[in-house]
């Protein structure tokens, strides 16, 4: 038995040869099923069609998104529910299973680390293979580098995002946003972008203090067009 | 006139679909050519011949690798006599060119800024197109998540690690690195690799006053196989 972890970027436009290649390998995808997210199981099936693969949609547990005071712990027993779910598929079927990944599987993604347990617990080979990941796309749509000259780029999550910037750090991409809430980051710039490489996607820069009102607009533009949004932003301080 | 930069992972593999089109579309690509370097031609020489495109090789204007005081400046200085370079091979070629950009061309390289100057001066349109980074690709092949559940994830390059450890950054993604040159870290944690998707790929992974020299012996098999190497680095301080 095998598992493959595959990264597919944004949607097929991003989906590597190798990838290609192993899907076509596979005896089928499973995919989590969110209700009421029908649009990112619809990229995932496209896909699925394209390479002429079977896709199975493993509905998702719950999860409390009430802040709960120990979030590790929150998360594994997230991970936990849904990996039984998973389980009870490969158990039953075995063979080449395929799991397609949003963006790259390194960046706050759940896969490896649920994979990694399965794949112990059933005693299969498994493998994980890159793709394009939404800071890389929102640099490329912004025709712009993550970073100035030889200097380092931070990525966190918007929970983290004050964190961050009291630390120090003054060129932060951040993941995992609820929108545009930056208090206290005025002057500084910003490359945002929503449903990059989706049906919505919208760009806005500018100073933070002067795009607030565009960026609210854009975002829900995007929801509006595409049925959800996410969006990713990179957020250097004025020198 | 149109110019295309397009980031095309480490080989390809990696190459996306979208970008293999807009190969299709460009009348030639351009490439530096360092000598001494005919590896690193080598790839983007075949991607060219995979998708019948011209590559118009640039010679690449020598460097002073004597780490100048003002670093920045000196960056420059060398950006501006390459954009010299391929502006003359531009301007009288016109039409569609492409520039094929290792790994993704937001992370550590110059085609965008080099690119966005020369697209100025020749009044062309041009996009970049995004790629797999080394990270990505680091991360993919030792089936790891870039950072521990929520946390950040920074990107720097060897010369600032000490700058980003003394920070007080614990989860650090090293580019551009000379080798493992690591005093102080002996007990951190290590993922590393060198010549990912390519020739003379390696991997080692562990506490780094354990792999020091399993990682030197790895880094001159990488360079003997391949003729070059390059690696990339994820540390982590021990908790
Ligand atoms: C669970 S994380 C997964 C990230 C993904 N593994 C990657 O490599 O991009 C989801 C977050 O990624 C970002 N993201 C993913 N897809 C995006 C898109 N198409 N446009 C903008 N941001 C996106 C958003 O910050 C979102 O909250
Ligand atoms: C000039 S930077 C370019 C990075 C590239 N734009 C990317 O997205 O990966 C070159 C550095 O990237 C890393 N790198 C590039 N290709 C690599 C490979 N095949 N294996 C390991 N590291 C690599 C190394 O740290 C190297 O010093």
């Amino acid at each position: 038995m095998r598992i493959r972890v595959l990264g597919f970027g944004m949607g097929p436009q991003h989906v590597t040869p190798e990838v290609a290649e192993a899907l076509r390998g596979t005896d089928y995808v499973l995919a989590p099923w969110k209700s009421g997210q029908d649009g990112l199981l619809a990229v995932r099936r496209a896909i699925c069609e394209r390479y002429g693969v079977e896709l199975v949609a493993v509905p998702d547990p719950p999860r409390d998104r009430d802040d709960p005071a120990d979030y590790p712990a929150a998360v594994a027993s997230w991970h936990d529910a849904r990996a039984a779910a998973y389980e009870r598929v490969l158990a039953r079927r075995r063979g080449t299973a395929g799991f397609l990944v949003w963006g790259d599987p390194s960046l706050y993604d759940s896969t490896i680390r649920v994979v990694g347990r399965l794949a112990d617990r059933l005693e299969a080979a498994w493998d994980v293979l890159p793709g394009i990941s939404a800071p890389h796309l929102l640099a490329a749509r912004h025709r712009i580098v993550l970073h100035e000259v030889g200097r380092p780029v931070h990525m966190t999550t918007a929970r983290r995002l004050r964190e961050a910037v009291e630390g120090g750090q003054d060129n932060i991409v951040v993941l995992l946003g609820g929108g545009p809430d930056l208090p206290g980051l005025a002057d500084w710039r910003i490359w945002w972008g929503a449903n990059l490489g989706a049906p919505g996607e919208e760009l806005v820069r500018g100073r933070v203090g002067d795009v607030m009102a565009e960026l609210a607009a854009a975002r829900a533009r995007a929801r509006a067009a595409a049925g959800w949004v996410m969006d990713v932003q990179l957020l250097r301080r004025a020198r």
